[in-house]
Formats: C-alpha cells, sequence, structure tokens
C-alpha cells in the first residue's frame, strides 16, 4: 500500500463529487464531531449546508473554526480522505443575503441523497428555522492510498 | 421519518459491532477530525486504537478532550449514530502496561478490516514505535432514524 498526498486541485475533485463529511467543531477545548451533508461550492469556494439551530451550530457561532473530513472507502488498501480546515460563516435570513441562500437552497434540492434530517422538505415559509451555513476553506489537505502489486 | 434519542445499551451494542470511527481533537480552538479503527472494550469501557506519533498524537497528548462519532447507514432513512465524548489515555510502553499492551495488541490483530494504515504488519522489534491509546468514555448518546411507512 502506498500512501500519497494530494494536491488541492485532487482535494477539490474530491469534494465537488462527496456530498457526505462530518464536521468538527469545539469548545472550550472540547470538540464534536457531527455528519453533514454539503454542497461545495467552487467560485467561494466553500462548503455549503444547513441545519436547524442545535449543539453545533450554538458551538460554530461561538467558535467559527471548523474541520471537515470526507471519505471515499474503496477497501482496506484503496481509500482517499480529504480534510477541509476552515471558518463558519451564516448565510443570513436578510435582502443581502437572500440571493444566495435561494441558489444554496436550490442546490440542496437537486441533491437526492440527504438524510439528515428530512428539512429540504419543509415548507417555504419554515425555511427561516433553518440556518444556512458556509465553511469558508482555509486548507485544505488528502491522502491517498492505492494498492500496489508486486 | 422518526428519530429515537438511544439508551447508553444501545449506544454500546453499536461501538461493539463497529471498529470505524471519526476521531475528533482540538488545539487552540482548532478542530481536527480522522478515520481511526478501534476495538471496544466493555470492561474499561473505553476504545482502544493505536497510531504511529503524528498530529492527532501530539494534539491528544497536549488536550485529552475528544469526541468519537460512529455512525451506521443503511440509506437516507435508516441510518444510527453515536457519539462519544471521552478523554485520550496513552497505555505506556512499560513494565506496568506490557500485559494491557499485549491484550490489545491481540485484539487488533484479531479484526481483518484494519486499513489505515497497514500498521499492524510492523514487526514485534518495531512496535514500540506505535502509541496505543485508549478513550476513556465520559459520555455516550445515539440517535437512531427509522422509516415510517404510512
Amino acid at each position: 500500500m502506498l500512501i500519497h498526498e494530494l494536491t488541492t486541485a485532487q482535494c477539490t475533485e474530491v469534494l465537488a463529487r462527496t456530498s457526505l463529511g462530518r464536521l468538527a467543531c469545539a469548545r472550550a477545548g472540547q470538540p464534536y464531531v457531527v455528519p453533514i451533508h454539503f454542497s461545495f461550492d467552487s467560485e467561494g469556494p466553500g462548503l455549503y449546508a444547513f441545519s436547524t439551530v442545535g449543539q453545533k451550530i450554538v458551538w460554530m457561532r461561538e467558535n467559527p473554526k471548523v474541520c471537515v473530513e470526507v471519505e471515499e472507502i474503496s477497501d482496506k488498501n484503496r481509500w482517499t480522505t480529504v480534510l477541509v480546515f476552515g471558518r463558519y460563516e451564516e448565510i443570513q435570513d436578510s435582502p443581502h443575503d437572500a440571493a444566495t441562500r435561494q441558489r444554496v437552497w436550490e442546490s440542496f434540492q437537486q441533491r437526492p441523497e440527504w438524510w439528515l434530517p428530512a428539512a429540504a422538505k419543509l415548507p417555504s415559509q419554515e425555511r427561516h428555522a433553518m440556518v444556512i451555513f458556509r465553511i469558508h476553506i482555509d486548507r485544505l489537505t488528502g491522502r491517498r492510498a492505492v494498492h500496489e502489486r508486486i
């Protein structure tokens, strides 16, 4: 098994074709990690996601430093992991952010694989209860293992 | 889709039949999350794992507070997540910890699915370069989504 470091471009490719990751945040030295679905936007570049206001949103509002981990596992000898080190930024429910909010919401609707929770089915009048946020990407790292036949 | 909170016993069952999780640690407010393989020991209770000395070991030696996330996903409507909030404890390479270290090492050898990295294949004289550690479990939480047929 050989392990390669990925280039930034290779990391970006993985993010673009993935939608499930694990988001870690921290408060007072205590980390917290949960699965999230996201939509990668190469324009930002950033990861967009939404959530009801719960522990992770409260923690990220207090400390915006986060880490997102994404995996592609074929088997024990062939896998890729990408880490995003970034910052939590909330897309406000304001006229200024309305266009961004609408565009992000539409990108979420296009993803059939949402599973946590069924918030995409909320009627539009309840959307204001959802927080839409961006993980601004400060740094990307990735590793890929390939099986070496002898 | 209905979401249930899991009891501690149900969380423990998930840990006992799983070996892949994501470990989050933090330094100076910056979280870091990576996949790990672990072996659950109900005696402790704790999660046992090993690693070469890299970023996560350096960080956990400095701040032992960690969070481990484990998933079982059937599909978008049927999934279970378990979170372990705990503390990093190193199993020392000392006569005092020799028996624990040997027992843990043997439990690792029984797992065919190790994939990150191929450290289980290290010859015995190189095992001292590996850190064996326990995540002492302070608190367990879990949620399970089940699909509700109408």
